[in-house]
Formats: structure tokens, sequence, C-alpha cells
């Protein structure tokens, strides 16, 4: 499939870049593209999906298989909760939803209080819990189906303790240093996290026995799967199957969306409408001109837009309605006001609505929530 | 106090080295000598304590003063099960039951079965299991109180990782790496133990608050006290005590008792009649002379028999009558054979009761096992 057709609307700078980058993490990785096929064999019209920020795979072919045969599947994503959740920590929980829709299938969701407590220097114990309980709300209200879905917090469901055990056992300190970084002072808890990380994945294996699970991640996580990967195969479990997403840019058009500057940089989950307006208006990176007359004259590229980028990966699912808006904006018939005002308005519909669904998660959560 | 007139019985050869060395540790290790004055204070009859098999400790004195005091305080000691328990093992155990007895206070006995499947290569994680369930029984069958005793198996108790998490925040790999004498090949469970092995001698003050406890270990388990008395204060929580035991021998002689050639140098809790005869008569390490002859006219050597030892520690608490074997013994009145009789009859009279008990111990388990 040639990149430039399945890329109508382009390339940003971070994707210019990033697609280099890419090309050469799926060698380093030794993962595969998710090619034409493949992403139309999944069948789901998530934009993460048909705009290909899920970009590579491993074994995602043999799950989808699987799925299609009806085979028991599932899939595992989680979240470590160091502060509110924003937008970019969706991603993934998102093509987790979609997934579970159509194929009906069983979703876990690891919540690592202890990585967080561990690897955050000034996070408190307490504080770790905080983060969880609100971050679980979060995910509960993106509509999970009850039943089939299993949220695990460490400091909770501390039986995790028992797989990670296993899983610690056939992990050595020096194969965690090489994987993780480790130095010497780092403490006890964060030298022991990769297997707990295992186990996490391993979960719906030793939770409902030998099956296909598809994980969700950033790129630059998959030599944690390569890791579990190895390990899967101690326990005579299937190999965990990945797909990699691209990084998701920030407000501020860095490559990543990782919160930083008080958060001024990324659109926060509990952000009020007036702070939503402030922050596009004031931070989203812009593709337009300097001028509306030279706007008007020339046009914006929305291939380095923020804004743009936001519709296109969250928020405007219709293809054609967004490729309007990209030769809208390209032409210079959209200024960048008016094309701010369309995210903020999507933004605050989004987050409007998603605040109501967390209200209600409030009164749900022992559906979902695991227990000793 | 005068060392010879502490010890009537004399010293054995392992007690000669031992006594030199001893001396040696409580200088390096900075720990403190148990004085008449302590001893006495104490006031316990079990041979541990006034044979001075415990010579040595930290902070007992203000421990034993909080107790007098009425405050709460209480006994930990833990059992790692890698095997079915031997007379050894039991040392700390009878101790705290003692103490149990005379100050009414609270023992918790932490069960390691996650430390011994870390460190032992071929121990699977079902076998650590069964053998921490059999380990148990023989603890609840030495008669600790119900309802003042707190059994905590690791792999079961599991809540208990939330307390190594906090511990393991403020404990770096190099601060574990020294203590434990971790190496790269060591595996992470193993590595992130130092943790737990903490937060078991913590748990009474997470448990039920800041108080004194008191540790019964060998004196070569020193060095993992002064991690968590450091630990304790980042807690708030009180510096626990220590009393420490010279080591136990074998039966063949050997310096610490630790079961090996088939366990054939050890009793088993589980030896039936027959196997115990067979163990003293062929093994136990004799002070007698080489014919009956020679040992009628000068007498055999109490101070390096195995027989005489272990009534000494374990099963002849009446000091007259320890006293008097001591003397016919050395005198030539006593053999070897009569000796070992002697031992025999206690040994299969303590065992045969102690069955009964832990045949009873299976309906009372409820009562001592904490859960989630």
């Amino acid at each position: 499939m040639n990149k430039k057709e399945a890329k109508p609307y382009g390339i940003t700078p971070w994707e210019v870049s990033g697609d280099l980058d890419y090309e050469k993490l799926i060698k380093d990785f030794g993962v595969a593209k998710i090619s034409g096929e493949l992403r139309g064999s999944i069948g789901v019209s998530n934009p993460l999906i048909k705009r290909e920020i899920y970009f590579a795979h491993r074994d995602a072919d043999k799950w989808l298989s699987d799925a299609k045969k009806k085979k028991r599947v599932s899939i595992l994503t989680g979240r470590g909760p160091s502060e509110k959740m924003h937008l970019g920590h969706l991603v993934p929980f998102l093509i987790a939803k979609s997934l579970q829709e159509k194929f009906g299938c069983d979703v876990y969701i690891p919540i690592s209080d202890d990585e967080k407590f561990f690897v955050k220097e000034g996070l408190s114990y307490e504080k770790s819990i905080e983060y969880s309980k609100d971050n679980i709300l979060d995910l509960i209200a993106l509509g999970f189906r009850p039943g089939k879905t299993f949220i695990f917090e460490d400091f909770v469901y501390t039986d995790i303790y028992r797989y990670a055990a296993q899983i610690a056992k056939k992990t050595t300190y020096s194969t965690a240093r090489a994987i993780f970084g480790l130095k010497p002072e780092n403490n006890v808890g964060w030298t022991f996290y990769p297997a707990m990380q295992a186990a996490h994945i391993l979960f719906p294996q030793f939770h409902k026995g030998k099956h296909m699970t598809l994980v969700p991640i950033g790129i630059d996580q998959d030599p944690y799967m390569r890791l579990v990967r190895d390990v899967a195969e101690n326990f005579g479990f299937e190999k965990p199957a990945a797909i990699h997403a691209k990084f998701i840019p920030s407000l501020y058009g860095e490559a990543k969306m990782s919160s930083s500057d008080s958060g001024l940089n990324v659109i926060f989950l509990d952000d009020d409408k007036k702070t939503v307006e402030t922050k596009i208006k004031k931070y989203a990176f812009s593709g337009g001109k300097k001028s509306i007359e030279e706007h008007r004259r020339l046009g914006g590229d929305p291939d380095i837009d923020i804004s743009f980028q936001y519709l296109k990966i969250f928020f405007e699912p219709d293809d054609e309605k967004l490729q309007k808006i990209y030769d809208d904006y390209k032409s210079g018939i959209l200024l960048t006001s008016e094309l701010k005002e369309i995210l903020i308005k999507r933004i605050n519909d989004f987050l409007g609505e998603h605040r109501r669904k967390k209200e209600l998660a409030k009164k749900q959560i022992g559906k979902f929530l695991m227990k000793n």
C-alpha cells in the first residue's frame, strides 16, 4: 500500500520525522507494519485504526484470525495513574473499546499504582491510590461493557503479586536492567516492576487460560512486550500480540503528549469549557499564516496544525467532513480561529458527555473492579 | 556475670569456636550481650533463655520495659517454608511461645513462601505453597494463643504487598545488594524480597500502630534487622528489637543445623519413632570413648556430645536433672548408649504429642491465618 494513498491529509513535521523514525523503529524492533489488508480486516471505523495512528504490530493477524473464528481472545491495556487523565491517555482505551464492540471480547485494564509510586519521587502511596480511583472512573465512563471488562489495581487486587512472583522467578535483574534501564540507585520496587508488568499482560491467560491477548501500546513500549512474549512460553501461554501507536502530539506540538508546563500543553478530561477554549486558542500550535490576508491568499498548513491533527485523531470520524476541513484550511477558506472553534466545540461536547458518564460510573465501579 | 558461672555445663567445641566468634560478632554487629540482669528480668524458664542460646540483643531491654508497663508489645518470627520442619526450625517459635505465655502479647508469624520460591532454584510455586500449609500446622501445634497469634503467608495474605511496596520505595537496589549479597543473575523477586522481609518485621506496627516488636533471630540475620530498623523511622514506627541466638548444631555436629545428606543430619518433626532411634543411634555425634571400658575409666565429654546438647537446648528443662546427666556422663557412670536412650525417649515423647496437636491444628487453622 502506497503511503501517499493511505494518507490523504499529508504528514505533519512530526509525522515527517516520525514516519522516518517509525520505519526505522519497525526495523529496529522487528515488528511488522500494519498492512492495508490487515487494517481492512480489523474493520473498525475508529480513526486511530483507519488513519494509521496504529501503524505496526506483532501477531495482530493471529489475534484477529482467532477472533473471527470466535475463539476466546482478549484485549489488555493499562494505566499508570500518576496524574489526572488527559486526551493522550485515552488512545489505547478508545481502540480497546472499539475492538470490544466489534468482537465482543474481554478487556483487561491493569492500574499500576505501584509503578507510578515506585518511579515518581514525590508521589505518595495515598496519592497514587487517589489518582487510581479517579482514573478508573474516567475509564469506566468510556463505555466498556460490564461483565466483560476487568479493571485490576495492584494495591487493591494484590493477588496479582502471586502471578508477578512466578514471572519474577524467571526474570533476572540483569535482564530487567537491560530492558528497563534500571540503575543501582533505583528502588527495589522499581526493579520488581518488570515482573509485575509482565503479570499484567499475561493476566488474561492466568485468569481464563491460554488464548490470544492483544495489547495496544506506544511503539516505545515494545521492548516490554518482547520480555513478556519470552516469558509467556514458560507458562504454556500464547505470546501476547501488540499493536503499536505513533506518538500523539501535545498542544504545543511536542512529539509526545505528556503534561508539562502546569498542564497547559494538554487537555485534561476534567478541563472545563473555558479552560478548553483558552488552551486551544492560546496554545494549540497553528499551521495558519501570520495575518488573515496572508492566510486567505496562501492558505494554512493543516499538516502541522494541532487543531486539525486532534480532529483527525480524535474528534472527526467522518472522512468526508475531515477532508473538507483539510481542503478549506489549506485553501485559506477556513481561518485558524474558525478551525479552533470547531475543535473547541468538539472537545467540549465530548468532555461534557464524559463528565456526565464519569458521574454515573461511580455507581458502576463494583461491576468492573476486581477484588482479591 | 562470669561466663563460667553462667555455663555450668561447659562449652562444646562448637561453642568454643562459637563463643570466640560470638564475642567478635557482638562487636562486629554492634549488638549488646544479654546481661545476667536482663536475662533474669525476662524471667522465663525456657532453656533457650536461661542456658544462653539467646546471647545478644538490640533494644530487648526497651521491649521488656514496655511489656512490664503493660504497654502494647509484640513478638515476630517468621518461617521460610522450603521443606518440612526440623527441630532447629523450632528455636525462635519456642521462645516466642514462652514470651507470649509470660507477657500475653501478640505473636506475628510471616510465612515467606515467596522468598523460598525466589531463592530455591528447583522449588515450584505449588510446592512452596504446599510446604507452607504443612509448616503452618506445625507452628499452630506448638500451642500459640488463638486471637493473639497472626500467621500470614505472602502468597495468601497478598495485601502484604502494599506494605512491602511502601518499604521498597525507600530501599535502593544498591543497599539491598550490599546487605543481601544480591548478584545480577539473581531474579527480580529475590531483589524485591528485602522490602518484603522488612514489611514482615514492621507488619505488627502497620497492623496495630506504633509499638515495640521483639524479633528472635539467628545472629547471622542481624544485618536484615539493621535495614528494617533504619526503615522504621520513615514510618514513624518504633525500631524493632531483636534477640540473637547462637547456631544449633546438627546431629553430625555441624555448627548450624541445616538439613543435608537426605535429612539424616537432622530430626524432622514428622520422623517416626524408629527413624528417630536410628538417626540418634547412628548419627548423633558422641562425646563418648571408643570402648565401654575406656568410657567407664575416663568418662565421656558431654560438652561435645550432641545428645547432651539437645537435652540442654530442647528437652531437659530441669537444671538439676541436666546437671546429673552431665556429671554422670563426664564421670563415666552414664554410657553413650544410655544417654542416647534418654534423648530418643524425650524426642519421641515430644514428637508423638506434636503429631497429635498437629492433627488438631487442621481444624484451628482459620483462627490463626490472616486473609486479605
